[in-house]
Order: structure tokens, then sequence, then C-alpha cells
């Protein structure tokens, strides 16, 4: 394969990208300048060395964003270390930010699918729990949110890691709670479908 | 205007059509036997004698689909009559049976705009209150749900009917609750609103 | 089924029209005046009576929008009615119209699906010849111009009537055209599918 | 800025990519192996120096997919040399190939925006002009195709084009021809714009 072809489809391989946009990227760098080209290959290249993985929440953050083993987030004392917030990706961080919530975060990794053995293999079920002693040990936890999606997977981790925090929370006394379903902004009644009818009766206040 | 214009003007005031969609209407009402123009005319004609709306929360319904004066909702006896649900309009009652709901139902006929003057004008509120003083006043209600849209119309709704059920919820011993709001089935964390994660974080459970 | 539902039923049956448009129909029309309902099911009922099908066209019109049993087009003596132009469905002649075409029509009635026997009983393929005949004898046409859509069975259908209409054509001299195909106004050649680049080249002028 | 910012930065500026799917890039890139870091970084640094501009057509090719200073279309000598095609950009190119196209290409380099003065600094006029001039005295050349859009600004450019070409057509005894403008593929007339139509009348044959 040709070097244009190759590095078409090194960028079909990124998250919603098809083949005939790969090929735009490639004419796009094409027609910049090789400084622009030098500068992003330099990030890229660097992206392992230049990133940290936060020791606590296991979420990337870049070297130069936080000085030392933590992120910036969990490196700041003003937020509220009593409330742990799981998610599943690092993206979804930065839309709960957006919500206005201050306490601290964990990124499971992702998703347990259905009739997944051995689910610590795959998603950080292990360093949870680790994390969760270690806080509630200190007296430190008060509250651990599960921040799952609202989908069938969603809920099946969600069910997992319940039974695996049940005895931890009973003996260390925190409360285990999951986002609240229902409408969302923005929905009509007469739209929505009706498991999330069910769960919005359910769930009313 | 000529008879073919003056019905496709007329098929325009339907809900969600255009002057073209209503154009095809004329054409496939062209297309079809005079036989089902007739029972369309007819059935269209007599809607207003062959419907009636109900008493007491009221839906339309149709007049050979149920007895008397109550729709077929509300004159089953095998209803959950302390429950009342109210919604916006008919349609929403359809989707609310779906997710399972086996109580009572009042319609209110719309939402209420910002800064309206005497929103008993456009709402049924006196009705609406008639009807829990009567049910309250004979002990039959314990709970009367608000299923208002997740908008700011319905929020604005949801307060005004609030302020007004709470003498008569205090006075007569039923509970006032509104629908949960947060993540809708299906929905992802990355991809919600910050709105929408904020009330998902305030009705975690 | 009782008579709303029934309603509901037959809107159903509209052209893009699903169950849930279908109930709102009926739930605008409870919310209109009986005025407004009698009067769309009077031209509902009538329409029959109050339209005609042109003799020379097929086309539907209403019968006080022209007089006589041609309709407007076909009537009018200040059209070019040497062009004749064979359409799929009355619809398209609004469309068509609007591009400035001043020609006369005539309304296939649809087209021809692959493997279609007998394709006479589905389209007006008889009739057209008949209007050739006349036309052509009179000396009065130049050209028939096959408008059909640029789909598998529109090119099926221009095909099938390409070959009737070549004894015709070669005996009383007219020519028989079909539309340009190529680039659509608007696109690029980025997107566009392989076969439009094929007909734009191939019909490159 | 830090570093891992400044990378979906530098994403956000490829073709179509927002600042949520630029964040995506880069946490794909962090779960990737540095090997295949270091291989898109490497790529995207060389492309420059992997890269060559054809001198025939300006189109840009991997050196090591053809060896000389022509791209392989250029230097395949059983292409057509007679035909010649002047697209705006390399990706155009790929979609005419697709078409079964198998004369010549020149990459124009865009379109030419109304009232532009001087466009030979904005697109490749003076070089078309060279070459055309080239081919044509060699008596290499029958016909040169215009495979602009079908937009308003694809039509100025052809404008432009034409006129300038006018002289060395005549003069050297080639043809300029335009893409045939129509309705597209799957296209139906009952949904095709008035102006689509008129054209597709226009280049009825």
């Amino acid at each position: 394969m040709d070097s244009i072809s190759r590095l078409a489809a090194l960028f079909e391989k990124l998250p919603g990208i098809g083949p005939r946009q790969a090929r735009r990227f490639v004419q796009y760098l094409l027609s910049t300048s090789p400084g622009v080209r030098t500068e992003l290959a330099d990030l890229i290249k660097r992206l392992g060395a230049d990133s940290r993985q936060c020791v606590k929440c296991y979420r990337w953050y870049a070297k130069n964003s936080s000085a030392g083993e933590l992120c910036s987030i969990c490196a700041n004392p003003a937020r509220e270390a009593a409330i742990l917030f799981v998610v599943e990706k690092d993206a979804d961080i930065e839309n709960v930010e957006r919500s206005g919530f201050r306490g601290m975060y964990f990124v499971l990794g992702g998703t347990i699918a259905l009739a997944t053995e051995e689910p610590e293999k795959f998603v950080r079920i292990r360093e949870l729990m680790r994390r969760v002693e270690e806080d509630a040990s200190q007296l430190l936890l008060n509250e651990l949110i599960l921040g799952l999606s609202a989908t069938t997977e969603g809920d099946h981790t969600r069910e997992i890691l319940m039974e695996k925090l049940r005895p931890l929370s009973e003996g260390l006394n925190f409360r285990v709670s999951s986002l609240g379903r229902g409408l969302s902004t923005g929905s009509e009644l007469e739209y929505a479908d009706p498991d999330t009818i069910a769960q919005a009766l359910g769930n009313r206040h």
C-alpha cells in the first residue's frame, strides 16, 4: 500500500470516520503547511509520553496540565471527596462537569456485555473496589453514584457492580446510588417510549 | 377557489401537513372508490355526534365505545381510582397506557405559556380542582401525578398547578407528585445534555 | 371498531400517514368547529361529482375550474400543442409547470414494474397511443417527451413506451425524447453516484 | 494549553470535525498502542516528503505509488489522452474513476467565487491553459470536459473557463464540453426542483 493510502487507512480507524472522510483528511493535510503537519505528528507521537493516567480515577490527562500523579480534579482539594461518581469513559466526565457536579470520579473503562465471564478483565472492577475501600476506610466516602448508560449493557453493569459493592457499602457505611431515570429535558409525554414513562412513573417524587 | 384546491387547503390545516402532501391526499382520494370517500366523509361529519367528551377526565371517546357519560377508562371499576394522572392532551393517555399505568386520568387541555393571565381560560384548572375536591372528599384520592412535558412551559404549568393544589392537598390529605426526570431509556451520559444530567443527579436513588 | 378508531384507520390509509398522526388528525378535528368538519366532509363526499378526469390528458380537475370536458391546460389555446410531455402522475404536472414548460401533458398513471405482463392493464398505454395518433395525424405533434422517473422502473417503462411509439413516430413524423440525465442542480461531483456521473458524461454538451 | 487540548484543537481543524469528535480522536489514540501512534505520526510528518504533486494533472500521489514525476493515471499509456476532464479537487477523481471514465484529468484546485478579481491567484487557470496548449499543439487533445459542481460558483467558474478556452479551442481544434445536467439517478419528477427539471428539459435527447 502506498503511504497516502496507508495514512487514509489509519485515519479510517478513528471513531466515526469512513473511507471518504479519511481521504479528505489526507487532502486537507496535503494542503496545510509542513509546520502544521509536523506539530500534529509530534503531538501524536509524544501523546503517550505527554499523557498520564490518573492513579486515582484512571482518567487520562496531559502531564503539563497537572503537576503530580493525579489529574487536576483528583488533585483539587476544593472538590467534594465524599461523593464518587463512577463513569464509563473519560468523555463522560466533561459532560458531567457541565452539569455542575463537584465531587470525584472513577473511570470504569466501559460497560460489561451480557454473559461476560470474568468482567474484571474488561473493566476496572478490582481497581474500583480498591479505591472504594481506601476512601471508605478513611471515612472519606458517603456516596458512590453509578453513572452508567441507560441501556441494557449499562443496566447489566450496574447490577454486577451493585452486587459487588453491597458488602463494602454495608461494612463501610456508604450509600450506593444510581442516576435518576425518566423524561429527559425537552421531551414530551406523547413521544416518550413506554419504558421511559414507566421509569418516570417509578421515580416520581 | 375550486373545490379540489379548497379540499387541499383544508387538508393543509391538519397537524404536520404541508401543501404538497395535502395535494397528495386529494389525489389519493380521487383514486379510491366513491364508497371509501363516502365512509370517510360520513365519519368526519358525524364525528361530533359520534363522540363525547368524558365528564370526568375530559378525554374524547366514541359513543359506541362506552355506554354512558364516562369514557371506557373512567367507567372501568378495575382501574385504581386513588391515583390521578394529569396529562396535557388525549394523545398522552395512549402512551401512558402502554407503560402499564392502571390509575385514572385527567386531560388538562394544554400547557400554560409564560406570563399568561387567567390561565383558567386556556386549560382546565377549575375543572381539575373540582374533580380533585370530589375525589378527595370521598376519600378516593391518594395521589395526583403531574404528567407534564419536560419543557419550560411544562415546568411553568407544573408550578402553577402545584401552588393551586397545595391547600387542597394539605386539607384533603393526598400527595401531589411529578414524573421523574433523568436519563431516558437508551441514552448515554456522553450525549446527555447538562440539564438532564443535573436532573438525573438530583433524582438519583 | 368504534367510530373514532374507524376514522383514524381511514386516515392511516392516506399516503405517508402512520397510526400516531392519524390519531392526531382525529384530535384536531374534534377540536375544530362542527362547521369546518361539515365543510371537509362535504368536499370529500362530493369530490367525485365535483371532479372530472380530463379526456385528453387524464389529469383530474375541479369542475368549477374549467368549463368543459378538458382541464384548464388542455383547454388553453395559448399552450404549445406540438410538444407532449408524458408524466407518471398528476402531481408531476405541478412541478413541471414550475420549471416553465408550456406544452401539453399526458398522465400515464404510473410506471411499469419489471416482468409485468399486459402493462396496458396498469398504465394508460393504449390511451397514449390513441392520443398520439390523433394529434400526429392532424400534424399537431412535433415531439413527445418521456418524463419518467430516473429509476429502474422508470427506465423499464421508457423502454416499453419507446418500442411501442417507434412505428408511430416514424410513420407520423414526430420525435420521441427523454429528459436529460446528469448532475441535478446543487450537486457536487465528489458526492454524485457513479451512475449519475456516467449519465452526465454521456450527456455532456 | 496542555498537549492533549492542543492535539484536540488540531484535530478540530480536520474537515467536518467538531470539538466533541476531536476529543474522541484523542481518547482513541490514548487507547491504542504506542506503535500505532508512532506509525500515524510518521506518516503525517513524512506526508510532504512522501507525496508529490503530478506535474501534468496537479493531483497529489504517494511517491511509492508511481515511479516518476507523473501520477499513476498520467503515466498510464492505456488511458485515452485525447479527453481531458477538468475537476475541482483530487477527491472528484476517485468518484469519476468509479463511473468508468478512462481519459485524463486536470485538477483546477477549486471554484471561483463571484466577483473574484484575478482568479488565476486562486485556481490553476494558467496551468490549465499551458497544459491544453501543449496537448493540443501535439494534436493530442480532442475534447476538454468541464466537470464543475452544479452550483452557482461552479457555473461561474465554467463561464470564466469557457471564455478563456474559446480562442484556444478554435485555434487548436478541440471541443469544450460540460457535464450533462438533469435528473440524477434515482430521482423522481415530483420531487425534483424546478431548475433541475428545466435543465433536464433543455438537455432532453
